[in-house]
Formats: C-alpha cells, structure tokens, sequence
C-alpha cells in the first residue's frame, strides 16, 4: 500500500490536534504529515494571552501545548515560519514559500486540513499602522504587545472593543498599572449579552476603575509625528490619549486561500462543512477551528464561532476522520465565559436579538441572587436572566453576570439547550447543593421558576 | 364558602415552604394555616450547621431564613414547641402538646401536610447518652453542641461516621482548633463514593490533619464517672480519647406519627408520595422534605435522600397543591456537593455498587485533570470517574473530587442523566471555555471521551 499524504495548513489548535489525532491512528509508514505554520509557534492557547500579557501567567511558553520540536519528535513534518500561498486542487498540492529564505515549493496531498485561523479585524483608518497599535490574535501578535508594553514610557491604554478580548485585554493591562480606557461602538459592553446583562458588567468595570465609552466609533489613529501613537480620535471628535492601543473588535475567518481555491464559505466567510468536519462537496479536504462556521443548534443557522475548545474537538473529529475512524462535531449552543477582574461573564443559547431575529416569541426572566447560600463568607451577587419561548415553554439562552463561582454555572441551561428542555424541565432539575455552593435554591431554578410563571402568565 | 383549615406538622424547609406557598395563593379568608414544630426555629438552613460550628458563619440566626415571628405576621398560626403526638386520620384532627406547658390539644384540619424531617442515626450502645455526645440535625442539636464546645475544657473530637455530616463537622472542629479523629465503618470516608474516589478524600483529610480510622465499629462512649464523655472505644478494642463525639452516621426519616397512623412508608421508613407529594392513597394529605423517599430517575427505585434542597422544592410543590394549584417534584438523580476545608466533593447518579445493585452492565473512565487551564494561577487538580452503561453508552453516573470549582461541575452530568444522555452525546456538549474557569478540553468532556471509548471497545 502506497503512503498516504496528509498536508495540514496552520499549526494551531485545530491543525495539529488533526494531525496528532490522524497520528495516533496511523504510524509514519501508512501517513505522511506535513504541516504549514506561518508563525514560529504551534499549539497554543491563544486564550490565555491576555492573562500572559497581564501578568497571571509569568511564562510565555507556559501557552504553549506542544512546540513544533515536540511534533517533529511525533514524525510530523512540520515546517513554522511557513505560509501557504495557493491551493491547487486540480492537482491536489499547495504552494508554501518559506518566510525566512523566501523559497517557494509545492506539496502534494492525497488528504488536506484547513485550519488558518481568524484574523482580529482592524478597521480601515487612518494610523492605524502606526507603532503601538496590537492585534492580539496569534502568540506572534502577543509577543509584539509584550515588547511594546516593555518598551512603552506612558502608563494610558486604549481598549478598541468591548467583547471578550477587549475586556479581557483590559483587565491584563489594569493588572500591567495601565490606565485603561475601552471604547465601544454598541450600547453597553459584551454585546454577545443582553444590553441589560450588558450593564451590570459597565458598572462593575468602571468600578474597578476601566474607564469605558460606549457608542464611541473610533476614526482615527494619532501618531507623535515619529510614527508612533500617541492618541484615538473618535467619529465624534473626541481624542484619547493612548501610549499602547489594542484591537478586540473580534477576528474575521481566515480563508482566502480557501476562497481563491473556490470552497464553499457561508455568510460570515468560514468554511462551510458536513458534522465530520469535512469540506461541503469534498471527501478529502476537512477544515476546523476559527477558520470554519459552526451549526448553531438553538438558532438553526450556521455561525462564525472562534472558540479554542471547539478547534480542540474539531481537530480531534478531523484527525479521527483522517485516520479511518468516525466521529462528528454536532454544533454548539452558543456557549462562552468569560471574566474581568472577579467578575464572570457568561452566555449560552440566544439572546433576546437572536430570538427576534429567528422570529420566535419569547419571555425573560431575570433574578439577583448569589453564588452560596446567603449567610455563607465570600457568597457573591450573580444575575441570572433566561428565555423561554412563549408558547411552548422551551429553554432559549440564559445569561449570568457575576461574582467568583458564577460562570461555569451556565454549563446546566448548555446542556437543558441541548436536550431541548423546557423551563417547567429546568426547574425540576437536580442540581447540587449545600451552603458553600449554592443557595438552598440555585440561582439557575430560580430563573427557570421565574421563566415558567411568564410563560404561564403570558398564555397562549 | 367556608374557611378551609390546613395543618403543617414541622416547621422547617418543606413545611413552611408550603405554608407560605399556600398562603401566597389563598389568603386567610379562604384558609386557615396551623403549623406545629417541636422546637424554636423554623425555617433555618440545617445544612449550615456545621459551617457555623466552625466559625465561618458568625451569627447562627442568619441561619434562620424566616423567623417564627415572621411567619406569624403573614398570617400562619405557628405554635414553636409544640410536639404533635397523634394523627387522626378517621377524624381528620392532630393531638399536640405544648412542650413547655405539657398541655395537649386537639385541631382539626381539611388538609394535612407531613414535614416531620429526619432523626440523626444513634447507635444503640453503652454510653451514647452521656454529655459531649451530640448529633446534629436541628438548629437546637446545633446549639446544644456549639454550648458543650464552648464549655469544654479539652481539645480532642471524635466524629463518628464519614458521611456528608461527618466531614462537614470534621473541617468544623478542625477550624475550632480540635484534634479530630474521624472513625468509620466503610472502606473509605464518603461511602456515598465509589472506594477509588473515596480513597482520594481520605488521603486529602490526612493531608489536612484529619486522622480518619477506617473499619472503625464504634461499640461504647466511655465517660469520666461524672456522665461526660471521655473517649470512644471500637468494638476492636481500641479508645480514642474525645471531649466531644459528634454523630455523622446519617439520618432516618422521622416517620413514627405516620407509621402509627397507618400511611404507607418505604424501605427506608420514608413516605411514600405521588409526583404532587400527595401522600399515596391520599387526596387531602401531603408529605415533603427529609421524612419522605423520593424516585430516584436513575435507578428507578425510592430512596431516602434527606436535602435542604429537595426539601424546598417539595414545600413548593406541596403549598401549590393545597392553594389550588399543580406543580410537581418528578424526582433526583442523586446530586451532593460538599466539602472538607478546600476539598469538594461531588456525586450524581449511580456508584458502582448501585449499577452492579440495578443489575447492569457498565464501564467506568476516571481522568485527573484541572480546575483551570494548567498554566493559569490557581487552577487545582480534579478527578471525575463517570460511569456509562456497556452496551449502550447511557451515562449513569459521575463522582468528582478536586479543588475549589470542582464541585458544582457535576451538575453537568445531574442534565444529562436527567435527559437520558449517551457519553456520545456528552463528548458533543458545548460547554463553557475560558482559561480561568477550564482546560480546552473540558474534565467531564474528557471523562465521557474516554468512556466512549471504553464503551467502544468492550463491544457487543
């Protein structure tokens, strides 16, 4: 039997989880793995930069998973500071040009992996090249931001974006003594919330002394005239001083290569793919993490979703895939966590624009209680609020603003989600409890008993 | 119409949890509440008992959600120390008496409801009754034991029993400043664990300074000829000095008034109820909280699981029913969180001595891993062992041991049983991701995937 040959392109989570995964299941004499990373490192968590870069975590390479010697040692042939240019699928090859020597060559495969990735989206405007303007995508982008960081004189920070990178890069530079500053286009920040979910997280950001401002478009970078930034400026003529300014107004899929090669992409531009991860219309080709949409199971639409975890499982299904075996990556329900400072941040299913946008009718419910019993040391205020679908009762989203113990909670409406369960089910369930975790009614049920009393009430 | 009389027997959780409920619905123009209870709380957080042992809850009124004054100013007719002595079934009235006047009465009702609670086990021998020897159900159990603390010159506890009570109470005296001894008859400590993980609280108990004796058959308190306990001797013959000995041996349903009156009682003496927690066989009668058996959904059986928790919910359901309303309690599926000092601990579903018990077939994973993402500060260590059914994958239970952020983990896998999940599905679920709050790989993902595939591989 001739050897198969595997080319992997992008060597981040998705990518190499494919290729150790297809590894595991073949030995070097049935599968070549070739592996294309334009950076210098493989199989890091991209998510744990803003804890790098403030400081929680003392040690870069702490990040990093597996490094690229780590995969050559697994018989990965795997080549870093490489890109790939073009993807010839007539011929089944790719064309790579090694970044150090500028040396072009061409691959061929008989099996194929996309996993390029996202890019932070930066807005076209003037300065925006300037010195001191960061990206935090890549573990590159962040050792750029550390070295600016480094360098920097000046003690201000502009935050461009209020999701979970923005706030979570604000936090790492509040730790790093900067005086932060977060300018955001929508009402309230971490629009992946409710507006008024939304606000208890502004309160408690400005509490901790992050300055944010909402409905600020910002227009323009301002540099000292040697090419650094000094400032923003904002449609509306506002200026902020800034000595470092960082991107979180969220990524874009990397695919043009994938759209040069005429593969199919959805409305967000990621790939579109079949539940085992492969490209639609293609046997040979897999494509996963940042770089492909994922079936929202809960909206019913395909969605741009980057998430480490789920490029962790779709790696894991692809190498299966490539490996002769079977396994399926269903979807998601929409579910992300995150935090600023002690506060957590969660989200799972839709919120009330998502509902409106699928055409369903829908009641909330939204309750203030704690994360232990109330009388117990260090029980913390949580909010949980919830959607339920009008007539029929069905668990939609649940979103949780809180203290320390308050975000992994939204794992049970993940899960009732997923199992279709209804608000009447929720209550019902049988959750944990004693004084150190929970109030003697968890937060969640007593959303859920809310929930059902509107539906109730709301009728038919 | 005429006034409708309802009487509570019990003034803790489920008891005035559905007289408030009931009040809630129908005012005092259509029914007339009468509660009795024996001591002088009502409405407390037993559950809290130990942690104000302890001293991390200062005040023990902040125990007490809702005072018997309270109570009284939203219209239920509350008689604190008030023992009923009787059930009259045939003439529909309950026989009481004042505890503190020794007078006895009779009151009749329309409808009865039945929250008697739970008595702690003791073990029928020489010298359980001398003073120092406490167990700890009521807040007045509470109190008598927190005034011999107070009082007792020594430093040396015994716990007898490794229960949840029992390493609950084993932190408080720790906290307390005592030596603690806890002895056990059981493998390990946490027989509500499969042994493996058990042995793990054990080691991590030992680590705190706890000595735990296992095998332990506890046969006399031996006192210091002035009726006051001095130590605890085995039936092996061994003493263990003690200037308290505090009973975690567990509870039985305090069913002796309905057992007298002829209503039907499970196999753990607890009553036996519809999913509306109408006593069986009776309209007009209702039971809830620790005197009841509730289905387990897993196992497909009653058991006795005496919970603050379920004990809420049932008052709720109960005060629904006799307002007019419906609600119903489906059942549990055996969740309990808990801790020892920094050590939680957490089970639902089934161990494997309850599979081997329902007669199935089963494969077991167990995976360590951590709170958090490795490299973040603070993550802790984390062990699940989850359980699904051979043949067809069916989750059936999962038990984990960690860190703090452990426990409340588990609750995961209480939706997913509740749903009838396969591990398949569990693998698939979108769980929250975010390195202060999970590794990429979440740990109960991790569990189910090494179940899948020792489902996988046991075969047909």
């Amino acid at each position: 039997m001739a050897v198969e040959r595997l080319v992997v392109v992008g060597g981040d989570a998705a990518g190499m989880s494919a290729a150790s995964q297809a590894r595991r299941l073949k030995g070097p004499a049935e599968l070549e793995i070739t592996a294309f990373e334009r950076g210098r490192f493989t199989s890091y968590s991209a998510c744990g930069i803003p804890y790098w870069i403030g400081g929680g975590v003392t040690d870069r390479d702490d990040l990093i998973a597996r490094t690229p010697e780590e995969h050559r040692a697994r018989g990965i042939d795997l080549r870093t500071r490489t890109e790939v240019l073009e993807l010839d699928l007539a011929g089944n090859r790719v064309r790579a040009r090694d970044l150090d020597s500028g040396a072009e060559s061409w691959t061929g495969f008989d099996k194929l992996v996309l996993a390029t990735g996202a890019r932070p989206v930066r807005p076209r405007m003037p300065g925006i090249g300037a010195h001191g303007v960061h990206g935090v995508q890549t573990l590159d982008d962040g050792q750029r931001l550390m070295d600016t960081l480094e360098r920097a004189g000046g003690r201000r920070a502009v935050v461009v974006g209020a999701g979970y990178i923005g706030v979570e890069m604000a936090e790492a530079l509040l730790h790093r003594g900067f005086e932060v500053t977060v300018l955001h286009r929508d009402e309230q920040p971490m629009s992946t919330l409710d507006p008024d979910m939304g606000g208890l997280v502004n309160t408690a950001m400005n509490r901790m002394g992050i300055r944010t401002v909402a409905g600020a478009e910002v227009a323009e970078v301002l540099d000292d005239g040697a090419g650094r930034a000094r400032a923003v400026r904002t449609a509306s003529g506002d200026e902020y001083a800034a000595d470092v300014v960082v991107l979180g107004i969220g990524v874009e899929p990397r695919t043009g290569l994938a759209r040069a090669a005429g593969l199919p992409l959805g409305t967000s531009g990621g790939l579109l793919t079949d539940l085992s991860m492969r490209v639609r219309g293609y046997g040979h080709i897999w494509a996963g993490g940042d770089c492909v949409e994922v079936l929202d199971l809960v909206a019913g639409r395909h969605r741009h979703v980057p998430l480490g975890t789920h490029a962790n499982k779709h790696g894991q299904v692809i190498g299966s895939g490539v490996g002769g075996g079977y396994a399926t990556f269903p979807g998601v329900v929409g579910t992300a966590v995150s935090k600023v400072c002690d506060l957590e941040i969660a989200r799972t299913g839709l919120r009330e624009s998502d509902a409106r946008e699928a055409g369903l009718q829908f009641v909330t419910a939204t309750v203030a209680s704690t994360t232990a019993a109330g009388y117990y040391p260090g029980a913390a205020r949580m909010t949980v609020k919830m959607l339920a679908e009008r007539r029929t009762g069905r668990l939609l989203g649940v979103q949780i603003v809180g203290g320390a113990g308050s975000a992994k909670r939204v794992d049970v409406a993940a899960v009732a989600l997923t199992a279709g369960m209804t608000v009447e089910q929720v209550v019902a369930l049988d959750l944990g409890y004693a004084p150190p975790f929970s109030p003697v009614w968890d937060p969640v049920l007593v959303a859920a008993r809310k929930a059902v009393a509107a539906v109730r009430s709301a009728g038919v």
